[in-house]
């Protein structure tokens, strides 16, 4: 594959994906520059926290990326000089957000712009206001721009090869009826473990506290239960599936986080009263299990209709999603050409080391358009 | 999305799959050229079925294949003169085989090293012999070479996204360990209906006779039921992960025609006395049934070991492989990065339609890297 010979990438974020995702950048870069027919040298140009930073004035690579980080006395740099620092590198760059930060994803029109290319996980710049969509993909060279690249498959589904083949399926010209899914590593958790298909599944309060026990939940559960970052996720199919939609809380959002509890000061004060909830929560399950069905908390989208929504459903015991296990996410797509029985991709959709993966990947792909 | 401006696509076969992408083709080369930021235009300089060719030595694109097709009178050009035809094109070449060709399998490399790219769901160019899957990527610019570009996701699972995803786990690093599914229509269907999972089914026989009457199996079954079409798939995939299987007979395959009607000499002779063996399946399905079992007809490739594999297995009845319907295919891979939890892909892997888009997708994925 003809890539271009050297490429400067700059990181931002070195949190859980973002050490991934570096440790996933060093095993590539070794690949690439061991090429016979056509080595690519990638160059690690900068490095930064969100307390530290580290480059050079050169844009000399940075070798020993921990050390170096840790070494580093140098705060970030803000976001124009960081533009500016990188549309001077003497080649080609691609700018790596592993954050979930919405000042970096505003940004990205103007490094875009900049010829600089994009790849992330970060669902804040594709889920954010419909305004900051059109500008991503207005100046984006694989939209209707002639700057950099802008890709990011792990904004959905980790590195499950979900938005990839929604593109695929949009741009061969298939008809996108429905898309259905999982779409949260710890609410599969939470509803798999609730309402087994075999029956059994514990008290919903006691499944919370045991998926924050194995760090499946954000540090305040009520960022999972509130049902906002399933919303954000259906955003962005809706969008790419050709719907406006307007923002993620324009459509339908089901919080599971109880009315009452809405005014807790603390996650531990939520999780200390959930319980009193749980009656509200077998009365589910019974009703559920009375039609021979399962709860499960899914998010659709019905694109003939212009419909999004986010919130509680009943599936069959054979249903797909019914019997999908641990934290797994699923995601059928329902086309023309699929017909009744949908396109379905299913896996882990949450951890460090698959979202880097999907990162990675997004890399390569600019890597090779940028030959 | 910056697409070369002009590109001459030349299309081999006009069955089925043919007759579908053509359509495809025509709907894409419709919006490619409407689009305002940068117009490609794709003209079909080439067409030809088993029997008919057309084409002008101006290279003037081809309108309504169809009746074009109908009314020419020039038999297929041999091999080395349409390479020559495409090789003097004023412009990028890509070729579309839609046939399952051996002839025209043998040839990509030389197509290939003359920079025509090749967009293809011919299984037998990368399941033959492994020094033809050597010489298609040594000369293709896709592997290590400096010709034309070569894709073939619908050589497996027709236009679900199963190569390109193994190759993505490959690429970023990830470790392949195993990969197991269904990956024939007809085998699903067969044993979807023989063995379903909430029991019942009919006799083997009957099965085979009513997939043969709804279209699911070759016109002689047996070309479904030797099992050589999934060990082809194996092959790709197995080669894909870092095998070098020699061909698709260097490992077991377990073929489902007895020992005692290979002589048959029709395919009706065979459908006449199969039924003889309808005991001997009913005895497998009473033994999985005993252990709370299905049996299904499946490939597999563990890596570590180096096995390939394709022959009947039983699965538990909550396992995705035996809950599978109709006639869809099921790929797992299992990975380091995804650990217990595979990553599933799942859906219709045969029909016109779906491997047609395989082939468009393809396409469009030329189209990007010859900008």
């Amino acid at each position: 594959m003809p890539l271009p010979r050297q490429v400067f990438v700059a990181v931002i974020g070195a949190g859980g994906v973002g050490k991934c995702f570096l440790s996933q950048l060093s095993q590539l870069a070794s690949n690439l520059s061991r090429s016979q027919s056509s080595p690519t040298y990638l160059s690690l140009i900068l490095l930064s926290s969100s307390k530290k930073s580290v480059h050079h004035a050169d844009y000399k690579s940075i070798t020993h990326w921990e050390e170096a980080l840790q070494a580093s006395n140098t705060p970030p740099l803000p976001l124009p000089q960081l533009a500016e620092y990188l549309v001077k590198a003497p080649g080609k760059v691609v700018l790596v957000d592993n954050t979930s930060n919405q000042d970096v994803a505003d940004s990205y029109p103007l490094f875009l712009k900049k010829g600089i290319s994009i790849v992330t996980p970060n669902k804040k710049a594709f889920s954010g206001s419909y305004q900051l969509w059109t500008d991503i993909f207005d100046a984006a060279a694989n939209g209707n721009g002639t700057g950099g690249y802008v890709y990011h498959e792990s904004s959905v589904g980790a590195g499950l090869p979900v938005i990839s083949t929604l593109k695929e399926l949009v741009e061969t010209g298939d008809e996108i009826r429905k898309i259905e899914g999982v779409f949260s590593g710890t609410m599969s958790f939470l509803f798999n473990s609730f309402q087994p298909v075999n029956g059994g599944g514990g008290k919903f309060s006691a499944e919370v506290k045991t998926a924050k026990e194995k760090g499946y939940t954000e540090p305040d559960p009520r960022d999972d239960l509130n049902g906002l970052d399933v919303a954000r996720k259906l955003t962005i199919l809706a969008r790419l599936a050709g719907l406006k939609v307007e923002s993620p809380t324009s459509f339908p959002v089901q919080s599971l986080i109880p009315k009452e509890l809405e005014a807790c000061a603390s996650g531990d004060e939520f999780l200390a009263r959930l319980p009193e909830f749980d009656d509200k929560m077998d009365e589910l399950k019974r009703e559920a299990e009375k039609e021979g069905k399962v709860v499960r908390f899914v998010g659709s989208v019905d694109v003939p209709k212009g419909e999004v929504k986010v919130g509680l459903e009943k599936f069959d015991k054979s249903h797909p999603i019914a019997a999908l296990k641990g934290s797994d996410n699923i995601i059928a797509f329902y086309t023309k050409r699929y017909g009744d029985n949908p396109l379905i991709i299913q896996g882990a959709g949450a951890g460090g080391e698959v979202t880097a993966m999907g990162v990675t990947g997004d890399l390569l792909k600019v890597l090779k358009l940028l030959h």
